[in-house]
């Protein structure tokens, strides 16, 4: 079965800024500590001995479409799927299915975050390929991250019974847990992190969503007959279906209502890289937890997070006696925050927004 | 009796790297807050009143004179002194005492640091004009800053008898206190702070100088014999004087061993602009404390100090969540560290100097 890869980059944060802005969201940086590559580059070249380059479709909004473009120079034109509105993920899979399908009715689909950080390769790859039996022989299939701790940021799956060799039944989704309860899933063995890969035959999909989704199951009829007419008729249906749909993710719209699922458990050093504080988390440091630029000049400083993304930058950055700080700079914008505020940046986006300064966004 | 001004302008202190540089001391920046002058020009003008332009020497080091004379375009070019040596207050003074002597015997000079900060300029012109008329008529004369609080980092005198209307005489001068002290000095009413100015007939600091310090009397000496032969004589022989005097304050070289002394009790606002956290407390501040340029966006932020010193800066600076900060951004370096650290800059002054990093100070 050819395996295609649907990875989904419409993403346009703003716990980032000043690093991450409108038009290069987090995907498109090199926020993997010690890599040059951007995060969707890194995440095109983790599956390439497993899915061809012409096998893989990048789902983006149309004003992230150049840029996404820049980043992934190795991809051909046609593998860059612009959605014409953000109508949250059922849709944009929905639509990326059905477009596949259009290729090979039989194709078997992975879907991909594009903006994660995994740190062990070769077991991603290895529960990759396991997630992807378990699609090819039966049901929806999704991974689920052995949690390492009680995070109450992420929803978890609770498995079932097992139905082959580290593969289990989905038991229930759930969502993000309080504290207490997210002690006793990193106890239980039986609760994993949501990581949002999905991995089916394209038909099961289009099943799926034929049965629980029936809006979007008529979209995409109407855009598969609007596509015999010609690319220019199917772009016009595609906006008029997309501006119609309700945005509804894929685990509420079909996992959640879906049965039976398999999840695939997987322990390769995964993060979804969600705040300044796992970027700190993951960066290599120094005897005293800085992770910094080597020219920064640190004294009495501890556990800091100094991020230096100036072009050309030979700017001196000197910490004296601060701990716990994220520092970031650019060309244009410097933010001092704690380095556990993460979540709060974005008040500091709205603040530039009220104050009519969307231009350094 | 004709007034001279002598400005000690020899400081190259780090303590406010990054904005000051070796090049470019404090003296020479705009430091007093709402200000555009810097400090060196603010003095200037601060004493036009009560002295001729072409009667204010500027006294400070070879390398500074070039942009020292930048900073006082309309001082003429005699007005500068290059010291061909740093040998601490004493050698200048006397230095620049000897050149007013030869152009008036009976001058009356005033001696002013370069770098302070005179809140009320009125009330500062009123103590100077008392304390020159305290020199005309009688001996050395000081003046000494009523203390606000208990510092613990200057020197005091002790007042004793009137002597006249605001004049005391010196009953001795104090070191450094330590804070019990010092609380005692706040409450004593004859406690002073020693703002290192100093007034006096030009001949009667000769005269002091030749019984308390012979061999820069002797020094003085071979100068004004050697300014006889021409400038390049006296030059000449200014360096080699400078080369073999050693390094005395006047406090300890003159004052400290001359009796009787005067001192005028002053109260104008006085700050000797230490460290950042002096220029914070004396900068305006929003209503949470934050000193910082209207531009800045600051979230649940308190009591920060953020100087931008960048040329032509449009960079959008964010606090986030911290609080008690100072924040120093030029435009090749950058310091963060806690406000009350202002003391420790030279810890970063001398690793950039240890890692050879000597051409950002």
């Amino acid at each position: 079965m050819e395996v295609f890869a649907v990875i989904l980059a419409g993403g346009s944060g703003t716990r980032f800024w000043p690093a991450s802005r409108r038009a290069r969201p987090k995907q498109l940086l090199a926020m993997a500590p010690g890599v040059e590559q951007s995060l969707i580059a890194g995440t095109v070249t983790r599956i390439a001995p497993i899915c061809d380059a012409n096998h893989v479709l990048i789902a983006t909004g149309q004003a992230l479409l150049q840029p996404t473009r820049a980043a992934l120079p190795d991809l051909p034109p046609e593998a860059f799927l612009g959605e014409p509105l953000a109508r949250n993920t059922a849709p944009c899979i929905g639509w990326a299915t059905a477009l596949i399908q259009r290729r090979n009715p039989e194709a078997l689909v992975m879907v991909l975050p594009s903006d994660h950080h995994i740190a062990d390769v070769a077991a991603f790859r290895s529960t990759l390929e396991r997630a992807l039996a378990s699609a090819s022989a039966g049901p929806i299939t999704t991974i689920g991250v052995a949690p390492s701790r009680p995070e109450t940021g992420y929803g978890y799956i609770e498995a079932g019974d097992a139905v082959g060799e580290g593969v289990r039944l989905v038991a229930r989704f759930v969502e993000k847990p309080n504290r207490e309860r997210a002690e006793q899933y990193v106890q239980s063995g039986r609760h994993y992190w949501n990581s949002g890969m999905f991995f089916f035959r394209a038909s099961e999909m289009r099943r799926a969503i034929d049965r629980h989704m029936p809006e979007l199951a008529n979209g995409l009829a109407r855009i598969d007959r609007a596509a015999t007419g010609g690319p220019e008729a199917e772009q016009r249906e595609t906006a008029s279906v997309f501006e119609a749909l309700a945005s509804v993710s894929i685990d509420y719209g079909v996992m959640e209502k879906t049965a039976p699922l398999h999840v695939v458990p997987g322990d390769f050093g995964w993060s979804d890289l969600g705040s300044w504080q796992s970027a700190w988390e993951l960066s290599p440091k120094d005897e005293r937890g800085n992770a910094a630029p080597r020219s920064a000049v640190l004294v009495d400083a501890r556990n800091n997070l100094v991020t230096d993304l100036r072009q050309g930058s030979s700017k001196t950055i000197a910490l004296l006696g601060v701990d716990n700080l994220c520092v970031v700079e650019t060309d244009d914008a410097l933010l001092i925050m704690p380095r556990e505020r993460g979540e709060d940046v974005r008040q500091v986006v709205d603040e530039l927004q009220r104050a009519g300064r969307g231009a350094v966004l």
